[in-house]
């Protein structure tokens, strides 16, 4: 259908057409690209927008979903017509020449906490003979805000933290240190493109456009040693990583699922029983190449739409380029949960890898790498990339 | 000593000279100016120089203390010398005929937590009878991060938010609505200039440009129903207000003091025996234009400079125009608690009003504003301005 030449089993396909800012050698400043295989369609080069030469989506995003739907029309047209392959290909730069940025401003970073699997496994971890979720949970998706400075883009370098690593032991300091308990999250993200107050669960697919991938790296020890009663800080601020290419919400009709039914009645604010946003997005965490966990994102219990509503009912506006993610992803089984945390039980039960060695929590050098795949409107699957980082020593 | 003429008892004297961000007719794009008397000095008119015709500080503060101090001194020197005057003074705008914006850009919002009367009085009525501190308070500076997108400058209108008041009453839905625990909280905020990785206390004055006035506006229904186990969200993500004048530290000098004796040691990166950063702010809390009361900042515990070393540690670089604040401010005795949380007790106990209303939290139509001055460095006090909203009903 496209005249670009696609690699075998590509999930980067007419049908998916996500946005990702890159630079290249002899263009100048950011850009705007649009991936297709193993290429990178420069944004800026084929429409003349200066929207599209900025460090961020956020400039293109504001415009809203008109636009989102236009440019992705246009491109679709320009990528399988070939009366435009003349003018469009000089503009196709394979992805291994470009450099590929965080694709957005992020003046906002929120995480949720929405995989019923995760928080109840964390409970029974943290809290256990008590019910493992806290009295909220079924009311409201309960989220916090990050650090939008330190969001960054797929291979950044995990440094290591130091920081305080529990109460003193004996009265005096604190132990000190790089942290020993450094684990990642397996999440969806959510991008903002139009601005918005007071949004409902309805207004979802008009102000966010797209998907993409995120690790929220965490450091267990100083997290748990300092997150009452404020929550996390420091055992999170250090690193969270998300893919370059956010795939629009256009590309996952075929991936939307009815959400797990609700235990409780929900505030009319929440109620989604029209047209809800469950995902179905298979995740899967390699850890140095070999699959430790496979988290399916369908059965997470608060969508996206419900987050959005959510976050917004008190006033707060969305801005555009702004960030919001699921919190760690957990299925039913083991195989299935999205943290070492949880695969082994804070560290009581090593994770035995097939080269023999173990893991309770993350080694210098390890590489954490997560990527998932979802049904696509042509059949076959899309690709959302991956998120991937490797543990560098303690500075 | 400076030639513009200065309304008897002003607090921005020569020795004052904070930066702020505003929009005046006839001038195009935004300007960085500085307060002298009741005047504006258009930094971009009277420099000459790109930094200054932006919407945040940032661009200016990036260059660091060094550039700090040059501008310092030279407008020092321009508002002294009599020389100077002609060319100077035409680029003094009243300070009624301009538009004072958010002055740095926030791309980071942390509050931390660090008045010790105020986290004992919190600890007191949410969890009577046990220690009121919690057990990490004096081995960290506690904080979070907030929502950078809904901070914003005095005079901002505080839209009543709405959102899940408490648990169901019944087992059914949650009661929802317009708070009816508006609070605000008086605090004092610090403005990072030079960004800066893995910063010592020593480091403080070489990274943090100025001072401003906080009001970290919260509504006490929802954050008490929300904050278990992530901490703040929906209860404080509406609205932060600060105030439009940044006070460079250079202006403070006079104002160091030690701070409170630490009853723990501290881990080698809090120590801050040698050269430590206490501030004798004093601060003024009216309602309605009558004084409720007075917090002193001189008596926070943990100060600035530990924050700063703090919320760095980890590894997570400070940025230019990021914001960070003390938590509310709290002294001794009634007189100077810094929230209608303390000050009514939760509600148990109203404040009685000189008009003979009272109040346990706010309404629809007061007034917050809170205002602080410091010793200036030629004698008399500095004023660091205010930050003032009205609260109105609920959208």
């Amino acid at each position: 259908m496209t005249w670009v030449e696609l690699p075998e089993g590509t999930g980067f396909g007419i049908d998916n057409l996500p946005l990702g800012v890159f630079l290249a050698r002899g263009r100048v400043g950011f850009r705007h690209g649009v991936r297709i295989g193993d290429l990178v369609l420069d944004l800026f080069e084929t429409t003349g927008e200066r929207v599209h030469q900025t460090g961020a989506l956020d400039s293109f995003l504001i415009a809203g979903p008109g636009a989102w739907r236009d440019r992705r029309e246009q491109v679709t047209e320009w990528l399988t017509e070939e009366r435009h392959r003349a003018r469009v290909e000089p503009h196709l730069i394979p992805v291994d020449d470009v450099q590929l940025h965080r694709p957005i401003g992020v003046p906002n970073y929120v995480d949720f906490y929405s995989s019923r699997q995760h928080a109840e496994n964390v409970g029974r971890l943290f809290r256990p003979g008590t019910d493992p979720l806290p009295p909220n949970w079924l009311h409201l998706p309960i989220g916090y805000h990050g650090r939008p400075g330190t969001v960054d883009v797929s291979g950044t370098p995990v440094v290591r933290p130091c920081g305080q690593l529990g109460a003193p032991d004996d009265g005096g300091l604190p132990p000190f240190g790089p942290t020993r308990k450094l684990d990642f999250e397996a999440e969806v993200g959510f991008v903002v493109g139009a601005p918005g107050e007071r949004l409902t669960v309805a207004d979802f697919p008009e102000h966010v456009f797209g998907v993409c991938l995120v690790n929220d790296w965490s450091a267990r020890d100083l997290q748990a040693w300092e997150y009452v009663p404020l929550g996390p800080m420091l055992g999170k601020s250090f690193l969270t990583s998300m893919s370059p290419w956010v795939v629009p919400l256009a590309a996952l009709e075929a991936a939307r699922v009815a959400p797990p039914e609700r235990e409780t009645e929900l505030l009319p604010y929440l109620r989604d029983d029209g047209d809800p946003w469950g995902l179905d997005l298979a995740l899967e965490v390699r850890l140095n190449g070999e699959v430790i966990s496979r988290p399916p994102f369908r059965g997470t219990y608060w969508t996206a739409a419900q987050q959005l509503a959510h976050l917004t009912v008190n006033g707060a506006p969305a801005l555009a380029g702004e960030l919001f993610a699921s919190g760690t992803v957990s299925g039913a089984t083991r195989a299935e949960w999205g943290s070492l945390l949880e695969l082994s039980a804070n560290g009581a039960e090593p994770l035995r890898l097939g080269d023999g060695s173990t893991r309770t929590f993350l080694e210098d050098g390890d590489t954490v790498t997560i990527s998932a795949t979802a049904p696509g409107v042509n059949g076959g699957r899309i690709s959302l990339g991956e998120v991937t980082g490797t543990v560098q020593p303690a500075r």
